[in-house]
């Protein structure tokens, strides 16, 4: 037996659990061998029984060797069947053919984006070296706060003041602190077409969930329970929630004590420049947890939201927060401060909205041209979108198959996702985001042969 | 009443509505003044009357006018006071003395970090602009996670593959998505000191948890429960578990069916080279959730976690991961990975592993020679941290509170922290982390002085 006991660099009893794990992995040691007994492997090496009990048990734990009672350790077989198997990668590789051009993408559009810029801001911040040496603040840099709280107080008439705002790395981790907070509400409503993933954080907290589509079905609303909706984004094509419907839901939700979640996803790239006032500034920042997002504004890997908190869960909150530590990144929370500081904010959101305008307008035109009378686009109201009303047989989702297999990329639009009194034929809605404007005629082209064809 | 319904960039209502806020704001129309019915101020504005009535309606939401049944609506005099109230920072402001010295602080020292280093992989990963401009993997970037997987099997023995790694910002976010997969399990356990952010989550998803001093106290954890632990922090001053209870463990756990959450939090910073394998490793990768963290080696400012999986929840984690977006940001993923690629991730080990003990060695000479023999100081396992016996009828919180008083920040320990047999002198904690060497003498005297003077 070989083993350097002088090697200063290991313990005793990894020295002895390497040299048996070498000969078992390289095949010295084949299956079914038995080892030396512990007693006579101690007495061999002059260790002591405990440094080789513990090696075997570090051998028979990693499964190299097995213990039968009243027999001796043995080497098994399982590290190359059993074992091994189960590391293999699942293989959940989604094959399919590939996308050329993705109308159904949530990504933004490289032009949207000033990149120059913001490596700017990133670089100014990275240089803040004694900032970056401490944790953040649980909450949220307090200048970051403050800044998002003069904006919001401007563009959305959001009411608040810093100590409401919790920034976090994206709307579900927001959630993640604020459920449990609320956890004695027990049933939250998601107005369609909602956000899945903010469900599925309700869901993890076991909340009763059901989904809604209007504040009037079936009588509305449990007594004190929460609403989660979208003002913004009302139909997956973008309505935006009108003014009364929104003093509706404001009246039920006082008499009802049932506390609304904003999530005012979107609201930013709307057509006409004077967006609906929010929901939490028309309560008058009662009764109303707004969420608000900078991922779609700025980049999606950019992952920074916030969210304000009315005056009756601030105490709750400061009593949790030293509990939870920030997840937004310190350098970008930094950035983003100065960034909005100087303005840069308001003029990427008109710089998005020109450009995005621009190509969904002339994506409806395309698809009028190309699809003649077989196809009636609309412009969603969501800035980015176009809905089209296909003309053929086929399902909405007949068509999307179609279309990937040929390549592209478009959302089918299921009858329960319009409203009331629908039209007969198939719809599908295209973002307009992701794929460049050159490239709309090949496109639309062969999207238009994948259903005709 | 002046009003320019001319004014093209606003709703009818809103004009309305912003005309009384002003009147209302501005004082020219008093607490207690009745407006106009609805009817009359529509036919003098020529207006419809639910135009006017939304202006009312947000008016009376926001709080500036009330309605009286069967009167009409007043202005209200609770913006003033109850409202804006609420409104009010919580003045939570920590008052207290400044602290100077920060032997308590958990943020790194300056020159642990190459700050220019990480600039420059930052700056190169904000070039990548097409990949910036998409939300990055749910389970983090496929290419990190490799990194991360040869890193951990070179230096802690973890048996995995990327398949098996989850990113998160920080390790809350990456029990945010576990817990949910093992609610089944009920009780979870926690070995002191453990992490009390950690067991909020716990505690947030409704799991019983408690403390516990060692796996061999009252029986040990229950079967079906929840193990966790952080075995290269069992006690607050960093003592490492051993070899055999991390054995013992394991038997225990796999006998009972005891999941296992290893978070392997401060591993990385032993003074002997040879830290204690994982349990993870231990255990061939069954029954063990491995967690472990980049914020506490690079800079606390960073937050990037990760947990590896063992393969028996993979397949719940697969078909619950599109839910969740990923909470880390892109742009650090995507610099990460590359410094971990060249290498920089073990020589930054290696310099802060070096500048902490060298630290910690003076800190402790240095209260040798200052205190005399009213201190007995030890040299910690986890490499920065001071452990100091004080011979003084004070309790070791007096001796914080006191230290606190004069600007010094140590941790108090209290006897429960320790193990059995313990002195009876009060004990406190130092990290040399934050703390120059220039400045121990000048903050050891005081120390001094604070608790003898």
């Amino acid at each position: 037996m070989k083993l350097d006991l002088n090697d200063p660099g290991l313990n005793l009893y990894l020295r002895v659990y390497n040299y048996y794990k070498d000969l078992i992995c390289s095949g010295k040691m084949q299956p079914g061998t038995r080892l030396p007994s512990i007693r006579k492997c101690a007495m061999q090496l002059q260790l002591s029984r405990t440094t080789v009990e513990t090696a075997y048990m570090l051998l028979a734990a990693e499964g190299y060797i097995l213990s039968r009672p009243q027999s001796g350790y043995y080497v098994t077989e399982i590290l190359n069947s059993g074992l091994r198997e189960a590391w293999k990668p699942g293989g959940k590789e989604t094959d399919g053919p590939k996308i050329r051009y993705d109308f159904a993408s949530s990504n933004v559009d490289r032009d949207s984006f000033q990149f120059d810029l913001w490596r700017r801001y990133i670089k100014s911040s990275l240089r803040q070296d004694e900032r970056l040496l401490s944790y953040g603040e649980p909450q949220g840099e307090r200048e970051l706060r403050e800044a998002i709280c003069s904006y919001l107080g401007r563009h959305r008439g959001v009411v608040c003041t810093p100590e409401h705002i919790v920034v976090g790395a994206g709307v579900q981790s927001l959630l993640h602190i604020l459920c449990p907070m609320v956890r004695d509400r027990k049933n939250a409503y998601f107005y369609n077409p909602g956000f899945r993933q903010g469900r599925t954080i309700f869901e993890d907290f076991e909340f009763r969930t059901e989904g809604m589509r209007s504040a009037r079905e079936a009588g509305g609303p449990d007594s004190g329970s929460i609403c989660y909706l979208t003002p913004s984004q009302m139909t997956v094509w973008g309505e935006v929630m009108h003014i009364t419907e929104r003093m509706d839901l404001l009246k039920e939700a006082f008499e009802k004590d049932i506390l609304i979640i904003e999530d005012d996803y979107n609201s930013e790239f709307r057509y006409y420049n004077r967006p609906t006032p929010s929901l939490q500034g028309l309560a008058g920042g009662r009764g109303v947890v707004y969420l608000g997002t900078f991922s779609r504004l700025l980049l999606p890997s950019i992952r920074m939201s916030f969210m304000v908190l009315p005056p009756e869960l601030l105490p709750v909150y400061r009593e949790r927060s030293r509990y939870y530590n920030q997840t937004s990144s310190k350098t970008e929370q930094i950035a983003l401060c100065q960034f909005i500081r100087d303005g840069h904010l308001e003029s990427q959101i008109r710089k998005a909205r020109k450009l995005y305008t621009a190509k969904a307008k002339k994506l409806c035109e395309d698809i009028g041209r190309i699809f003649g009378d077989r196809a009636v686009p609309h412009l969603g109201e969501a800035g980015f979108l176009v809905l089209a009303e296909i003309r053929t047989e086929l399902t909405s989702e007949e068509i999307a198959r179609k279309a990937a297999h040929a390549g592209i990329a478009v959302r089918a639009v299921v009858p329960e996702e319009g409203k009331g009194g629908e039209s007969m034929n198939p719809r599908i809605l295209l973002s307009c985001a992701t794929v460049g404007t050159e490239h709309y005629e090949e496109a639309l082209t062969e999207l238009y042969d994948s259903i005709f064809g």
